[in-house]
């Protein structure tokens, strides 16, 4: 998941998706044989074990944690957990058979030359999988707002049905020649409100406003360059990216004893492959998590013998359990946001995969 | 796929790996019911979807490549198809139900304080499998010398049964404790032996001598630190990572009108966290590539329109076709190696998808 400069100040993404896809079709006899993505709508594709499902309008995916994909404590990164957001949801997109030739856009959108730009992602993690295990991802779509999208995952275990995280974001259009934020044009929502479906997986609870960090932020690195391996397929810097970014500049033993419980990204501007990147980062220091806490973790609550061994409610010897952050492209007038962040921690649990 | 260190100068593999599958074993209650890894002896995964193949010796998973494996030109990264090798490997041992409660240790290796280290792996990519592709991963074992084990693997098109790549690797055992290299006790050649075939993905021509590098090399990147994110469950710098730091020194020029069609490793020394590593990189360009590439690229030959108009067979014009590189890490006294690495390479062919 990556975005691209806007006029309006909103990170846009998928832009230059619709231009790729379109030389895809230009295949060579040579080309017709390779397998790629299905365009047709389908209900089952047994290759990557998906299938839509509640009533045909959501899509899930069975998929296992791989050797690769897990971290020094042998549980799933958070970025491996952000790429299957990013895998499942395009695999549900390509499934519903609603795309002209664009990567995410139907086909009025594409008459109408419109793009979809996502302009916040929130994740919760109340626990990490763990290296083979097998997991349920579930991802649907919804209205936000008169002109906007919501889409939605949660990501289960497959024997137990245990949640282990869940994850929102919000999606608005923008045409592509004017760079301008656009409404939803009927013909659009004649497209897509049938896939529209009213649950949530993390309830709108009080919103939070990340502040704009500046240079008295306790934590900064500088000088950050994209390298060619950092950009995605719309040639952008990768979501996964930014996240790496944000984190490094917590100390190592912070990131040792504490993981991250969930993790919010409010998108300004994309992020090229020319541009030098400044990671800034503040602790909060002066909070106490207990109440608010409960509200980020939404519906899911952890076992009182959970949060009083192992502290997740906090005492200041413990540092932080919250740091606000912010990437952003220093220009020689102004600097330019990139992405803000709001992370939210917890004490690791000593016993190896408990929780 | 990362290495460890040794007395011997041999780069050791899976080495930490036991500690960490000991730990595994102490689970709680509450861990009974989560999904991991199958310990079991077992025909087919439907999960992983992979199966034992070749009269139950070989191992063959289907894989579709995801959206976050592609680099900007939609076809899967180098990176993405190691760590394909290792998932594939890895689930083959664990299928094969030989294990005890090591990584990749037999029952006999574990009594004996045996472990897999791993020497060389080369990979061929005849081409690159493209965005959502189903690809087809058989990984199989065979003898190598008296003491030794060969990995081979072959990727291939679901659909066609195209060659995408192949590649081999070579292992030995070690005595974990005294870290010495170790030959292969009878009990454990009694427990392997019955997995071995003959047959080679990549047959075995003149090996490759990859020479040594010194300051004198056209490029080098230096003061390179493993981040935690750079860490696999092992706690060691992964393969991957390797081969960044290798490629990195090259040119962008150069990569973005190239593609890398073989690469071999030769381990010498694992790389931990508190390394500074130093990248080296010699460019071939007094070498005429045609006899020796064929070489290279073993069984597998192009078209012959292909070589003609896309420059197989290269001039000085487009660069190079060969890089020596080497992984250092500077020492006070001594420099010690971690891996020295060949690559060999291709102009990209301007029809998208085509090759």
């Amino acid at each position: 998941m990556s975005s691209q400069s806007s006029s309006n100040g909103v990170a846009t993404k998928l832009a230059a998706v619709s231009s790729i896809a379109e030389t895809e079709y230009k295949t060579t006899t040579k080309d017709q044989c390779r397998q790629n993505i299905p365009t047709k709508k389908q209900l089952v594709d047994p290759y990557r074990q998906g299938s839509l499902v509640d009533g045909g309008v959501g899509y899930r995916q069975t998929v296992v944690i791989r050797s690769y994909e897990v971290g020094p404590d042998k549980t799933a990164t958070l970025e491996s957990i952000l790429n299957l957001l990013q895998e499942t949801a395009l695999n549900h997109v390509w499934m519903s058979g609603l795309l002209g030739d664009g990567f995410g856009a139907t086909h009025a959108m594409m008459k109408n030359d419109l793009i979809w730009v996502v302009t916040r992602l929130q994740v919760q993690v109340d626990s990490y999988p763990i290296w083979g295990e097998v997991l349920v991802v579930d991802t649907w779509v919804g209205a936000s707002g008169k002109n906007g999208m919501r889409r939605d995952w949660l990501i289960r275990s497959h024997k137990t049905g245990h949640v282990f995280a869940r994850a929102t974001s919000t999606w608005v259009m923008m045409n592509q020649k004017t760079r301008r934020l656009s409404k939803m044009p009927e013909e659009v929502r004649g497209e897509i409100s049938p896939w529209f479906v009213t649950k949530q997986a993390i309830p709108q609870d009080v919103c939070w406003k990340i502040k704009k960090l500046d240079d008295t932020a306790k934590y900064a690195s500088t000088n950050l360059k994209p390298k060619r391996s950092d950009l995605d397929m719309n040639h952008h810097v990768n979501n996964v990216k930014y996240v790496r970014w944000m984190l490094e500049t917590i100390p190592d033993q912070y990131l040792e004893s504490h993981q991250l419980s969930s993790i919010i990204l409010e998108y300004r501007k994309e992020c090229g492959s020319a541009d030098v990147v400044q990671s800034l980062c503040e602790p909060e220091e002066d909070e106490v998590p207990q109440g608010n806490d409960r509200n980020v973790l939404g519906k899911f609550s952890l076992p009182s013998d959970i949060l009083g061994s192992h502290g997740l409610l906090g005492s200041f010897d413990m540092g932080p359990l919250r740091y606000t952050h912010l990437l952003l492209i220093k220009g020689e007038v102004v600097n330019e946001e990139i992405v803000r962040g709001r992370t939210t921690w917890k004490r690791k649990n000593t016993i190896p995969f408990s929780i």
